[in-house]
């Protein structure tokens, strides 16, 4: 997905809540925030949305000598989801559609994005998991059913910390031993990283690898090898959130966005509302 | 009042709702928007918002070629305005305090402000007007009721266009020959000039002049001559809206403020909470 006029004004605003987060020295929060004016500026909007995340967030860690800004609320994120997981997990198992209430959980827990808003509390992630358990879904589930089944290897790319708990009902719902779970090479927002993985105890259920980039979507040039190859040879992606998507959606491979369409720009590229649930391939028509 | 780093992410939202507004053509969009991102990665944070306000404005205004973007918006403004003045001029006559309703209507006029929202509805005009009659003010209207009743001279320095309808309830509760009322030098977002008095009916009411100055605020340097004798010898002024207390808020002068107080920064500066009615003097230990 290109970047759309309407992501500038909202680069810079996050730029503002990092460097804020970085440093309380208000010099250096100025120098970054001119930074971010002057790179936003000079960025080609035939990018993705998450190519200048990733320059915006070099900046911010740099300037700041915070190199990972996030850290505290993405351990505070993976805590809070880790109470909520044993009342969860039984909802999951109890429900007469474990799977699909397994991917509601999913979808659920990408509301954890600081990307989007500088701040979720307790009680809008509680209220996100209510609502998800009932609300339709845009797109539907038997695509991932089918590819699931018939799969040997399945990856998914997990987006945020905290989250990451969140995306353990599906992958314990899924076989695990099919599954390979990615993470971000380095810490940028509040994306979950190898930590978070262990934090979250998603590496004592499946093998997790880092993609060895920091860009907050997955720019396939800037990953690793490893996660290349991964990418590559998968039966079936299962993406997660929005950085996924908007990196990700014009490519023609058998990949699963699950998301919440948090921004109104995602939500248009996807065509449904804001703040719709979403478990879907891509449109291939609105790619690019 | 300096720019506040939040003031930021606004501005080039801003920028970009205007651009929208004088052009269609893609290409000078994202022109507009780059010379935007880089004279604001460029700006001295010391100077009010209204001076990069301005030079934000003018870029709009030379690269998309459109000498006005918001004129027909501010038509239709005043129309909407000038259709709701008979009823809302019973309600502010048969009310038990017609002072006060004209100063209360003259704060909700100012909800009219597109530096502030992309696009205000006939709903939100409605819904404003009709809560601004109860609501609690924030300071209070000693003073004004004071000042008005000694003074031989009222600068009243407007802000938006329809809002300007709203200001005639209050301009014709006090003695009209004793005001003055100043609009902008020249088109500005929704800012009211002479045309809007014209519009309006404010200029068949008082003497009107313009302040020689394409700010949406007043920055005094950047003034008329005309202009500044008239805010200098004025007894009282009375100025409406963010943009005139963000630039006139640390000065020491007769002035009181009737707003709304529509976003996160300046209710922080004032002391209220966003979406408050102000009326109030500056709060000279918050200027700067």
């Amino acid at each position: 997905m290109k970047t759309y006029f309407d992501c500038i004004p909202c680069f810079i605003r996050q730029a503002l809540d990092a460097v804020r987060l970085a440093t309380q020295d208000p010099g250096i929060q100025e120098t970054v925030l001119q930074k971010v004016l002057s790179a936003t500026g000079n960025m080609d909007l035939k990018q993705t949305p998450p190519a200048m995340g990733q320059v915006i967030h070099r900046l911010v860690r740099e300037f700041s000598g915070n190199h990972d800004p996030f850290q505290s609320v993405k351990t505070e994120s993976n805590q809070y989801a880790l109470e909520l997981y044993p009342l969860l997990r039984e909802m999951v198992e109890t429900s007469a559609h474990p799977m699909e209430t397994a991917v509601r959980m999913a979808i659920a827990g990408n509301i954890i994005d600081l990307g989007v808003s500088s701040f979720v509390s307790r009680n809008v992630i509680d209220e996100t998991i209510t609502r998800s358990l009932s609300e339709p879904l845009y797109g539907n589930l038997e695509f991932l059913w089918q590819a699931a089944d018939s799969a040997e290897t399945i990856l998914y790319i997990g987006d945020n910390a905290g989250e990451i708990v969140f995306d353990r009902f599906l992958v314990e719902q899924l076989s695990c031993d099919k599954i390979t779970y990615a993470v971000r090479g380095g810490p940028v927002i509040n994306d979950a990283t190898l930590a978070d993985a262990e934090e979250s105890g998603m590496s004592r259920l499946v093998k997790v690898i880092d993609n060895g980039s920091d860009a907050p979507g997955v720019i396939l040039d800037d990953c690793s090898d490893r996660f290349r190859q991964a990418f590559e040879t998968a039966d079936l992606i299962i993406a997660k959130g929005q950085g996924n998507y908007e990196t990700l959606s014009h490519m023609e491979m058998p990949i699963v966005f699950l998301l919440k369409a948090k921004c109104p720009v995602i939500a248009g590229h996807i065509g449904c509302r804001t703040g719709t649930p979403v478990a879907s391939r891509a449109r291939q028509e609105n790619a690019g």
